[in-house]
């Protein structure tokens, strides 16, 4: 069975959504990152990089959020959550993930992993203060720009919308009023009436 | 006829290696960003995330390098630019080249747009200092883990090759010495072999 690698918290969520509305079977792996497990030697035989998620599959090991969401899209194909034979718009598709890959979920690691990239601790805390202000411009642009509605891709739920939810679901975390970027607050809630949004929720072990 | 824009020096490159090895017909259109185009409301039109490369279609605009990877394979099969049909392998392919956008090009970044994520010029040039060791550990990485020889894929040339050939290109100028990373480095003279890098090097404007 495959075996999916988390950690409560992280935007393993949106893979772990994308199983839930395909319907797969999968065991879910917890990776304890208060004990550093993702940098322990188990953990990096499966995933060098020491991030989570992973997926284990028979053929080997699958890592990165964009490419586990068109994994599960292509696999369950009846779920229908990508336009596969329709190259334009899958770049759609994959043009909103890499963005949030690439850009958002960067963006708002200055807040709390700001030791990636500097090691004064001035400069710590400098991306820590404005780390904020760069994810609300990633989010007023995707308000403003990139969300069709009702779903990511317009009519046609995706796995981006699940992705999507995961980032959006950090805000309130983070300090911000959701409702500051209306139409990604109207997606957020659109999601939690989803059945594979509410078990995915409800499965995670903190 | 497809519309490509493009800046010299920019990640660009690999897509366009890719539009080559296809063999697509497109126009390039260079934007000036010493003359700060990407910020002009004609281009800001075509891509309010204001970064190159886009890709303009007849029917839309296409942003974001692994989107436009996958396009460029899908939309020209018998190029054989991707293992389309091969879930698992197309999730290993993914899965690279979400790495090179999500974590290799964001660690490159710091070296000269630290101003993206501090305003402070202490904390910039923290950034600065630091950021050839991030880029040496992701290098490192792929070196070691990620590439399998003699193409990203294996035996299989793919666009992951395009845009790690493209990322590597930029070491000398970022002050390293290519061949720390070896295998990084045959890959890097491998592909200069290639009439599509020949001519896609040869045709941009600087």
């Amino acid at each position: 069975m495959l075996r999916f690698y988390y950690a409560p918290g992280t935007c393993a969520l949106a893979t772990q959504i994308a199983l839930e509305e395909a319907g797969a079977a999968y065991e879910m792996v917890r990776v304890d990152f208060a004990a550093q497990e993702q940098r322990g030697a188990d953990y990096l035989r499966l995933n060098p990089k020491s991030r989570v998620p992973i997926l284990v599959t028979d053929r080997g090991v699958i890592s990165e959020t964009p490419a586990l969401l068109l994994y599960v899209a292509q696999t369950w194909p009846e779920a229908r959550l990508a336009p596969l034979d329709d190259p334009f718009a899958l770049a759609q598709l994959q043009a909103f993930t890499s963005y949030l890959c690439g850009t958002v979920h960067p963006a708002r690691a200055h807040i709390y992993r700001g030791y990636r990239w500097a090691d004064d601790p001035a400069a710590i805390a400098e991306m820590k203060r404005k780390g904020p202000e760069v994810v609300a411009d990633c989010f007023t642009l995707i308000d403003a720009e990139m969300l069709a509605g009702p779903w990511v891709m317009g009519e046609d739920y995706s796995v981006a919308d699940a992705y999507l939810f995961t980032l959006a679901n950090w805000l309130e975390r983070d300090g911000f009023d959701r409702d500051r970027f209306p139409k990604v607050a109207d997606h957020w809630r659109r999601m939690q009436d989803r059945p594979a949004v509410q078990r995915a929720l409800a499965s995670v072990r903190w």
